[in-house]
C-alpha cells in the first residue's frame, strides 16, 4: 500500500541527469551541517511541490518534516513564489539604515498578531541570531547578566545560542558559557521531578526554577529563554499552569521573558504563536521559519515597549547588513497573508482533530515500542521505547540506534520521511498538506514501527 | 553643478504615497541596527537601480556606499533578478541535509576562484555567523582555545563576532570575551608602533604580534582572524609582506589563518579575494555581501582540505536551517557568472586607475582637511583631519562630529552618498559604476569637504 504513490514520471531524463550533476558536486565541495562529511550520502531534491519533493531518480518523496520544520506552506506556494519574484523586479533588497515598503509591512503584519505592546521588530537572519540580540537586549535592559535557559532545548548553531541550547550539540562549544545557566524543563512524559501528572510537573518544575533563581541570585538574572512549545527537543507541550508561573516569576524578580517561536512560531501550532495557548504576555518574541516558510532566509525579534524604551534614546548596540531584507520580507508579508486568507489555522485544527490525534492514538495502541504520542496542531512527536513502563528509550539520550536508522530508510524507500531526533519521530508537514496525503504518511510510519517493535 | 542629477521625474505620485506610509510604518513597527530608536530619520528609498537610488520625494541620489558595501553589481542587475525568479519557480527552499543544484554550483564557483587546496565551502547566513563558524572549525581542528583578532577590525554582530571586533561596538558586549586576545593591525598612516614607512610597519606589526603569540602561549593559538584588507576600520591595505609573515608565523606553530573577506572579497579590491594582493593561501576564508550582491542573505566558510579532514569522519558540531539556501545560491551563481562574462574586475581595475587614484590625489591636495586618501580597486578612503602634522582626527575615535553629520547631509542633499565612519568617508560605490557617474560622486564629495577645510 504505502509504496503505490512513490513513483511518478514527473521528470525529465535532463533534470536527473543534473540531480547527478548536483550530488557529485556536492560531495566535491559542500560542507553540511552537523555531520561527519564523508559518512553520509545526501538526497538530492531535485524538484518539490507543496508537501512532495522529487529524488534524482525521480522518486516522489512526502514531506512530514516540512524540511527542517520551516515549510510551513509546502513548496511552489504561488503567492509566496509571485511575490518573490515582483520584489526581485522592483528592490531585491536595501541597507538596514533606511526605510523601505516590504520590512515596514511585514513589521506590521507581525506585531499585529501578537499582544497590544508587542509593537517593535528587529529583523535578523535567523533564529540563532534573532535568540542573540534577545539575550543582547534583554542583558542591556536589565543591566544584568546570567541568562535561564532549559536543559534539553535548541536555540541555534552560533555561539551564544548555542550555549543557550541544552542538548548535546552544545557540548563543543561550552567550554565558556558566557553567564548561562541551564535549568530543567517541564517535561510529564519524563519528569524530572518524579512527577506522575501534569499538575505536579507543572508545580515541581516551577519550584526547581525558583530554587534556581534563588541560588543563582534573582537580582542576577536578565532573562529566562524558553522556546514557546520545544521543538526539537520533543514537541512536549508545557503542563497547564508552567507558563503562567514562569511569568509570575519574571514579573516578582525583574526577569524579561524570552519566548522562543522560531519552531512553534508562525501556525506550526495551530495559532499564529505557539505560546497563545497560554495566558501569558512574553516580553520579547522571537522567531524565524514559518514566518515565510523560509523561501528567504529571515528571523526576528519582537520586543515590547518597554525594552524598545530602552533603545530609543541609547543606541541599540547590535545590527546585520541583512536585518530587514526586502526580498525576505516581501516573502513573509505574502506568506501571512496567503495563511490567512487561505484558512491555514483552521485547517491545521481540522488536522489535528481528525488525522493526527486519532490516528497517532491507533499508532500508540497498536505498537508497544511507542511510548508516548503527543503533539498540538501539525507538531506531533512519537516517542520510541523498549519497555513502556520503564520508558527505556530506543535511542540513548543524545545517539542514535541502528533500528532508528532502519525505520527512517524503511521510510524513506515508502515515500515519506519525518523528522527523526535520537528516539523520537517527529511528524510536522507542511500546514496546508491534504488529509488524504497526511494519512498516506502515516500508513508509512505505521508500518515502519514493525521495526521498532522487534525491541520490546 | 552637483544637483543637476539629482531630480527626475521617474516615481509616480502612487509610488511616493507608498514611500510615505512606509516611513511611518518604519517609525511604528521597525527596530533599527546599531540606532538609537529615537534619534534617526530614516531615508525611505522607493526605487533603485545601478548605482542610483530615489527616495520617497523622488529625489535621485547616487549610492557611493553600495548600500553597507554589499550591493558590488548594483540594484536591478537583470541576469541576478532573472536567476532569483527563475529559482523562486523551480525551488525556493531545501533543508541544508539535501542536495540541491544550485547550492553545488554555488560552492563550485567559488572554490574555483580560491587556491587548489580551499574545496569546500559551509554556507551561512552572512558574515557573522561565517566568521563564528570559522573559529568553531579551528578551534575542533586545532585542539586549541585561543583566537588573535585585530583592534579595530569589524567581524559581525552575533556575540562572538562581536567580541573578535576590534572596535567600539564590541563594548557592550565583551563581558565575557570567550579566549578572544585583541592585536594591533598594520595600519601605517595611524602606526601603533611610530613606523614612518611602510617597510617598519610591516616588520614592527609582525614583532607585535609575534611578541602577542609568546605572552599567550604560542601553543595556546587556535586562529588568527584577520580581514583581508580592513573595511570598516578605514581601508588600509596591508603593508608589503605583512601578510606573508602573518602566514609564517601561523606555519610555525600550527596556527589556523582565517581571513575574513566579508566586504572586501567578490571584486571589492580589484581581484575576486583581496587577498590575491598578497602572496598567501589563507587555511580558512569567510565571505558574504558580494557573493550575490546581497540580493538574498548568504555567507560562508571556504576551508582547505586539512580542516575539512578534521569533519570528514567527526560530526562537525554546528548547522543553520538556511544553509546553502538555493534561492542564495542561485543569486550567487548569477553574480560571479555576470562578474566573469561582464569584465568586472577589469572595470574596476579601470575605475582605480584613471578615476579614484587621480581624483582622490586632486582632492587631498585641495583640501587642507584631508590628511590621507588611500585605497584600491572600488574600495577606498578619505580620512579627514583637523591637522595634517599632528593627525588629529575630526571626529574622535570611536565617535563622530557634527561636522561629519554636516558633509553627510549636504552630500545627500546634492545627491550622492558616501559611507561614514568616524572621521572618514569611504567611497565603495558598485563596481561597475560608469566613470561619469563616480565622477559626479566624487564632484559632491569635494564640495561637501569646504566644511571639513573650516576646521583645520
Amino acid at each position: 500500500m504505502a509504496t503505490a504513490q512513490t513513483s511518478e514520471g514527473r521528470l525529465t531524463e535532463s533534470q536527473m541527469e543534473a540531480g547527478r550533476r548536483a550530488y557529485e558536486l556536492d560531495r566535491q565541495h559542500v560542507f553540511h551541517s552537523w555531520s561527519a562529511q564523508e559518512q553520509i550520502d545526501p538526497m538530492t531534491v531535485v524538484d518539490a511541490e507543496g508537501s512532495w519533493m522529487w529524488d534524482s531518480q525521480g522518486r516522489k518523496i512526502l514531506d512530514l518534516a516540512s524540511q527542517l520544520i520551516f515549510t510551513n506552506l509546502g513548496h511552489k506556494h504561488p503567492k509566496v513564489v509571485s511575490a518573490i519574484q515582483e520584489q526581485a523586479e522592483a528592490l531585491c533588497t536595501i541597507a538596514p539604515q533606511h526605510a523601505n515598503g516590504a520590512r515596514s509591512e511585514a513589521a506590521r503584519l507581525i506585531t499585529e498578531r501578537l499582544a497590544d505592546d508587542l509593537n517593535h521588530v528587529f529583523f535578523t537572519n535567523g533564529g540563532a541570531d534573532a535568540n542573540e540580540h534577545a539575550v543582547r537586549m534583554a542583558r542591556l535592559h536589565t543591566g544584568r547578566h546570567k541568562v535561564l535557559s532549559a536543559y534539553r532545548a535548541y536555540h541555534g548553531g552560533t555561539h551564544l545560542a548555542i550555549n543557550l541550547t541544552g542538548d548535546p550539540r552544545r557540548f563543543a562549544s561550552d567550554r565558556a558559557s558566557d553567564g548561562v545557566v541551564h535549568f530543567f524543563p517541564a517535561y510529564t512524559y519524563r519528569s524530572h521531578f518524579g512527577s506522575e501528572t501534569e499538575e505536579q510537573e507543572a508545580e515541581r518544575a516551577l519550584n526547581h526554577l525558583r530554587d534556581v533563581m534563588m541560588l543563582e541570585g534573582r537580582d542576577q538574572v536578565a532573562a529566562i529563554v524558553l522556546e514557546a512549545i520545544p521543538g526539537t527537543a520533543g514537541i512536549y507541550v508545557p503542563p497547564p499552569g508552567y507558563m503562567e508561573g514562569v511569568r509570575k516569576l519574571c514579573d516578582e524578580h525583574g526577569i524579561v521573558m524570552i519566548l522562543d517561536e522560531v519552531m512553534a512560531g508562525f501556525g506550526r501550532a495551530g495559532k499564529w504563536f505557539a505560546h497563545h495557548h497560554f495566558n501569558v504576555e512574553p516580553d520579547i518574541v522571537t522567531f524565524a521559519k514559518g514566518v515565510n516558510s523560509g523561501y528567504v532566509p529571515m528571523g526576528g525579534v519582537v520586543m515590547d515597549d518597554a525594552i524598545y524604551a530602552t533603545f530609543a534614546h541609547r543606541a541599540y548596540p547590535g545590527g546585520l547588513t541583512y536585518s530587514g531584507h526586502p526580498l525576505a520580507a516581501a516573502a513573509a508579508v505574502a506568506a501571512i497573508e496567503a495563511m490567512e486568507t487561505e484558512g491555514v489555522l483552521e485547517h491545521v485544527q481540522r488536522l489535528s482533530e481528525e488525522v493526527f490525534a486519532p490516528r497517532l492514538a491507533q499508532i500508540k495502541e497498536k505498537h508497544p515500542s511507542v511510548g508516548d504520542v503527543r503533539g498540538v496542531g501539525a507538531f506531533w512527536a512519537i516517542e520510541l521505547v523498549t519497555d513502556r513502563e520503564t520508558k527505556e528509550p530506543l535511542a540513548p539520550y543524545g545517539q542514535t540506534a541502528s533500528v532508528m536508522n532502519a525505520i527512517m530508510a524503511q521510510c524513506r524507500s515508502n515515500g515519506a520521511v519525518p523528522f527523526m531526533n535520537m528516539n523520537r519521530l517527529h511528524i510536522c508537514p507542511p500546514l496546508n498538506i491534504t488529509p488524504d496525503d497526511l494519512n498516506f504518511g502515516l500508513d508509512v510510519i505505521d508500518d515502519a514501527l514493525s521495526l521498532a517493535d522487534a525491541f520490546v
